[in-house]
């Protein structure tokens, strides 16, 4: 850690910072400038966060030089972590595409929809029985109702099954309907959910939220498998920024940056990432020519009378052609799609 | 609600569109122009909305002309909303000052801080004993063992109290270790919590998401205030952008938008919106110039060695000092301190 | 374009607009809503703009129907533009790739670079002459001398060449030692640039701004082709956003939406994209597989000595390596590299 | 200067970048933690960029400690740099009041604007004769008819006048028809035309770049004092960010973090930070709150009537209104209004 001093630190200033890192069993380091007064502290300095330093009307700035985050990264773990699911894999040399629709409608059109797609060879369904809307006056789901309908399709048809929790009340009785619990963009920063899905040993897919950095993304990751779970996989699935001529910016930088920092598996969401359904097919294979783990692909059996956001859905005929497309890539890129 | 159709629209497909507008009871208006085929739909078009027009191949654009909230709106309600708290109101020609730490640290550290604070005549008290942190190795809070200091300092003091809720489980015991509920801006976007403290009749403090349009914080608003609960205070707290020179970029707009659009009150909160120490005392006044309606401000007994957030905290000359200079501005825009 | 009026709009000024639209040519459409009165205008909505409704205190906004450029829009040209440069094309089955150093630092830095790049077959070569940079104090290009450094090693090579330029005045001088202009990101809102350069036949890449819309970069290009200059190639080079784990947010949407709204070829900049070397083979690939005409790379015969960006060039095996990995995913995606 | 490395740095490449530090005449120091090395340099550090540490392979990061302005900073000069205008001056206890149409339309509209607006006490003038505009298709000026209608209507007026320049051909002659020059946001880092307007003596209003950082917009100004003109003022005009109900967000945190960091004057720009007629006198108030040295206020003798952005300028009855509330502020502020 560097701690920059303000030109007019007094000795005295500077002899208790100097004692308090020696305190804590770091070297200090006094490092005086013609303009300013810099002290490095060598050591882990995670310790010497307790300390504030940055409170101290002295003190400028403070950089911190190691990441806040340890247990997800690579320097701590370097082969890939390939999350187990049932006899699935995510992660390592897979491509996995888990596709549904937004949300569970009815059971008609679950089915529907489910077996249409098990018939193209997939084997990861999605589906959301909570769905977080911004305005109170949208359809929010099918609550409970949508998590049994998810629980008979997947059994029918032989899916493992992802699907989001939105509050730390329902942890169980999602863990108990799905295979994969998925935490929203507008959740990665709910600690407390993190936190207790870090107790559990369910494999859990962490959204990027609309406005976190990827060290911001990290750490909430970090929540999770510092209380115990570590089958977290990372989704990518667009920032907020000025532009909108879609939905959000989908943050490519952060497919192979993260796969470069973390050990954990890395998948996308074009849907999201886009919101424009031309815009779908194209930035999946970006994300498999980047070196993405899988991609989470909204699919409906009747796009134009979905409930919510049927303007990002693919119907079954352009998932084909989708699934055709990212087939041959992947495969150049050194990955099977499962 | 204007429908803007792609050149290629068929008119099979136009018809259908129509008449779904004139079966939910609404005019449909055919525009067909030289470039585009534009359908206008007229009547209350939020019945409209759950149509998801924009999921037709055929449609290539849908622009809503009413907002998508009602019951914040000044629309619905032309006069102020005054929010009474136990003989204290926020809102109208009152420039509300809440004080406090960011954490609960200790009984000694509260008790001092409000003691001082209750000395220069502030009544509202706030203090944190659930902290949502960025990263799982920092310090989170007091938790219940807060609460209870809380409410003991309040009692001593005769002060009302401001605290964060972060998860629906706590709505219960929060509600009954203080006076008014506050939403963090990481919880903006979470709905459940919103709808459940809609469902109380607290007074509730509403902070705007790091990444929130004012559009999405009045929904946000409008999920509590649709539940039941109309005792919302708004609260601008600054917004993730590009500029790192301070901790968020502070709306200034925002104040005086929000003002103009929604009659509930509007406060604003200079330590996170600035993240700097320097710049809270102007950064208030312009809180006081633009319209608002009062002002959260982190101060402790000793920020530097405040557990969290010390280099946003005011100690509590520079507190007098802020007091000092506030208090005729306050006058002068026709509000008194309270 | 659709006019929506505030609540309280007089009888006498609807009429005055309505009239307006008439008086224009255009067949104005009344539309009295329950809560809003909204005005359509049927016919070309671009001579409408020159009244400035959204001036009038009795409008609350103004929605365009029609997109505000035309001549670089695919509906007005369905068919890719190929931009020729002396026996290369750019556009099209092409994936043009331009490499070369950042500046042009000496006649033996350049060639040397050039020599090597061409040796792997590249045709295309850049290297700039007046650097724009952000600080004053940093080295800012060779200027004139860096022209013909540039003339010189094209002649040498049989390289085509493209070099930015930063002012009307040096428009004659650049387009004389150069075969393709560039005008840079923070150029891309000199409207008189954009304007000059529009009155010569030269070909051109014109990088996206930091903070500019799809729309506003589509504007700043039919800036050119409207003063009669075709031969424009759009350059994708990432955005600014909150994001500091790279040096910029690259658009990868843009790439597919662009290739979707206009008839212009668009290449990626990836050394600027992400501003660190480990990224750009991941996005470059990225580029191709979404669908991108070509990519700009930076690339150095010894980057740890370089003047200027060397944290995002490429060494000669590094550019190698890349190569070796594009060329059989252009291949895959219709695509020859030239 | 602080230099993180790589985890598996090599000592031949420590020894090379310490040597490197000693070379250039700073003393190195070598700080081996547990997990990172880190290379210290004391001395000053802006003569170590030259070296590029940040493209040596084995480099992590490159911390800075100094800032890269200087001429600029209060470091350099801690008195307030005072603008000095035939007469008038703009910082210190001043607060200048800068206000005329968007853009100069015709002799008339212009007169009659500057005459009402000197009734009314005001002495500085503003009116675009060159206006940079998105759309080719927009009014863009009279140019140099207008700068002379400019220059008539500040003699019979014997108001100063702000005009912005857009070339660096256009010095000359704008120099010769006004009193100050005006540098807009998207040539803020339009480096040529810096320098060229630091070659002359004239003063200069430099606006923020929409995407620019605060330490950006300071080496903008340094520049062109570090040319030998040291008269610039500078101008907070609103910068872009994901919200979309106003046409900029106004940074006010940049106002009173400016007047910390630089001895120049800094004004606001309240009618393009909101672009929205009724937050003008609104944000004008937080401005002079926060600390802003002066405004600059769109008005227009008749606002529905204007050439360009007639949403965001006042009519003379609301400008009247503005400066009557403003006065008492600026007053109780400790500044008088020019």
């Amino acid at each position: 850690m560097i701690i920059v001093l303000k030109k007019e630190a007094q000795k005295k200033q500077i002899d208790y910072i100097i004692e308090k890192i020696a305190g804590l069993g770091l070297k200090p380091l006094y490092m005086p400038g013609t303009e300013k007064i810099v002290i490095g502290a060598i050591g882990d300095e995670r310790v010497l966060r307790s300390l504030n330093l940055e409170s101290l009307p002295c003190v400028e700035q403070v950089v911190p030089i190691l990441k806040p985050y340890k247990a997800v990264s690579r320097e701590f773990k370097q082969e890939d972590t390939i999350v187990e699911v049932r006899g699935q894999s995510i992660g390592g040399n897979k491509f996995t595409m888990i596709a549904g629709p937004c949300a569970i409608e009815s059971e008609e059109q679950f089915l529907a929809t489910a077996t249409a797609l098990r018939a193209q060879g997939i084997n990861f369904l999605r589906g959301g029985a909570y769905k977080p809307r911004t305005s109170p006056y949208s359809f929010t789901g099918l609550e409970e109702k949508g998590l049994e309908i998810l629980k008979r399709v997947a059994e029918k048809t032989g899916m493992l099954t992802v699907t989001e929790v939105v509050d730390t009340m329902d942890i169980p009785v999602v863990s108990e309907h799905a295979d994969i619990l998925q935490i929203g963009a507008r959740n990665m920063h709910n600690f407390r959910l993190l936190k207790k899905i870090g107790q559990t040993q369910k494999p859990v897919v962490l959204k990027r939220g609309l406005a976190a950095t990827i060290e911001e993304f990290l750490l909430a990751a970090e929540y999770i498998v510092s209380e115990g779970n570590p089958r977290v996989i990372l989704c990518e699935r667009g920032i907020r920024t000025f532009e909108t001529a879609t939905r959000n910016t989908f943050d490519i930088n952060a497919v192979p940056l993260l796969k470069q920092i973390t050990h954990l598996p890395v998948i996308g969401d074009p849907s999201h990432g886009s919101g424009k359904r031309s815009l779908i097919l194209p930035l999946t294979k970006a994300i498999v020519a980047a070196g993405g783990d899988g991609a989470l692909i909204e699919t409906h059996i009747s796009p134009e009378t979905a409930l919510s956001d049927g303007e990002q859905q693919l119907n079954m005929a352009e998932f084909k052609r989708l699934l055709d497309e990212v087939t041959p890539l992947a495969q150049l890129c050194g990955k099977t799609i499962n």
